[in-house]
């Protein structure tokens, strides 16, 4: 038996975005019915290279189908400067529940900007106005690019707002979408202006506040991803129909961590999970809500659910290097 | 930047296992020195497949090295009879501390026997005789090869005796070894007559008793792995000096799980870690030092010692496959 190896190409060639959005709306759905187990993130902290390890094993059971893996990544600011490297280098390990043969191993580091598109999008089904037709997007990284192409798939997005301090960063996204969206740089308020918001930044003093957005805003705040991260402003976070993915991570190092530790917001702020609304047991948006804020800290099992998308792809079309790995033979 | 693929011959071949065992010993000395970092194993428990998955991460700097990564790996007891696979699939992913870029993707079975060799080998060391010239091995599956050559390089090993109940094992593991020493197939008792004693079996009732060994044999317990699981009879296991690999592992599903589950066997019979003894905090065997006890369960940072070893040896040679697997372009 082979285990099929998937880079960053491979991966992305694989990854219909309309089915990953269904994937990962699957997994939370099995995750609030207790269909999933996802042990807590684990850190390895590496003080002398200022940076850590994490791993990230789950499993989910979304009826039709069953996926299970590991995805390995880490943190390291300082790759760019020292070593040309990425910040973040995931790698993950999807294998077979049944047997727990690994039928591949894929680039985590492509497979995480899919998934996280892809929970902004199953938010942003729920919690934005039906009508959107513009989005802005705070932060011109790698993130960037699957909040669009996430986004665009439940929303009839037409106008796009992207905004970063790194001009080259702009200019490269206006680029890669002027062709398919009326796009324009702006301000941080010119990109809030918009229907639905992402922010993407690794920002710890909050750059989002109040008065830019508009009653029905929806905003996907992406970026906080460690403590003493946060993009958006304390007024805005207790003003708005707040929704998380994961209680644990979203206190540890989610959005609301900074204001939740000081106790500037409390559980009662949190209005769901996302989990809950995607299986009905809280409402979305309604004709009531106002501005609604979606904190992303990104699951393992999202990359369980877009690893399965992109697995059964590749499969199917041929796709990716198939070799062998791992012993079959020994008992 | 490439990564190497490892499969199971890249593995075994770039394994020296004098190399492997003084990187295991190093990584016991690291982790008693606080120089390691091993989350608790988590588990997946997949009961629709009667199987699990666990992660085992770790760290270690052992000075003058030090390593990084992480081995999915699983426990399916019907493989063999529903999928013709063996009941344990591990996948290592070895990966640099200083910028996390994955160096290799391993065969992580491979690298289980290796280091559980390895460990026994260090424990033999610190704990047998010096004059062991003999080596009984009750078990003749897959961790029993591994046993002989490990012990091998630490004593000076003539006579072996393997035992077990699967005559088509005994005959294979004889035919194996069969050049380089003078081996014979025997009863439990006929190994445990041997100077040292490996039992690699997965019993739930235990199969050598106090009689049966001498009051200087050195055992190394490897088979018990999971709750319930003891090859040992409690009063050998009492009287014996017992050196463990890790408190918390040992206790939950090491060989004196059993006995210390019901009282039979506390904390004040576990004569030291075996990391306490390689440091030289805990002496081992003396002139007055009677039976002794080696419970293995098995640590991530013995995975993460042989990759080392491993990693380190096959890209001198160039040996394994680079494949492109994650991106290192993107920001």
């Amino acid at each position: 038996m082979e285990t099929l190896l998937l880079d960053h190409e491979a991966v992305e060639a694989n990854a219909p975005m309309a089915d990953v959005i269904s994937a990962v709306s699957d997994a939370f759905a099995a995750y609030e019915r207790g269909n999933a187990q996802m042990p807590a993130k684990s850190y390895i902290e590496l003080d002398r290279y200022n940076g850590d390890f994490r791993s990230m094993p789950a499993y989910l059971d979304a009826g039709e189908w069953d996926a299970a893996g590991i995805k390995w990544v880490n943190v390291h600011p300082e790759n760019a400067q020292k070593y040309d490297l990425p910040t973040v280098l995931g790698t993950m390990i999807y294998s077979d529940p049944t047997n727990a043969f690994p039928l591949a191993i894929m680039d985590g580091t492509a497979l995480t900007r899919l998934r996280t598109g892809a929970a902004a999008a199953v938010a942003t089904d729920h919690l934005a106005v039906e009508d959107a037709t513009s989005l802005g997007i705070v932060g011109a990284g790698v993130q960037s690019y699957t909040q669009l192409e996430a986004i665009a798939a439940v929303r009839p997005i037409e106008e796009v707002v992207i905004s970063d301090l790194d001009e080259e960063r702009v200019e490269r996204f206006v680029d890669r979408y002027s062709d398919a969206f009326e796009i324009t740089a702006g301000s941080v308020a010119d990109a809030a202006a918009c229907d639905v918001l992402s922010t993407v930044t690794p920002v710890t003093e909050p750059i989002v506040d109040r008065s830019m957005v508009s009653d029905h805003t929806h905003i996907n705040a992406i970026g906080a991803d460690a403590p003493g991260k946060h993009e958006l402003e304390d007024q805005l976070l207790t003003e708005s129909t707040l929704v998380i993915d994961d209680f644990e991570q979203t206190t540890h190092s989610g959005e609301i961590n900074v204001p939740w530790s000081v106790g500037a917001l409390t559980d009662e702020d949190i209005h769901a999970a996302l989990g809950e609304i995607v299986v009905g047991d809280i409402t979305g948006r309604t004709a009531d809500t106002g501005l609604t804020v979606f904190d992303s800290t990104g699951l393992a099992i999202q990359d369980v659910a877009a690893a399965h998308v992109v697995y059964g792809r590749a499969q199917a079309e041929e796709n990716g290097r198939p070799v062998s790995l791992v012993d079959t033979t020994v008992r």
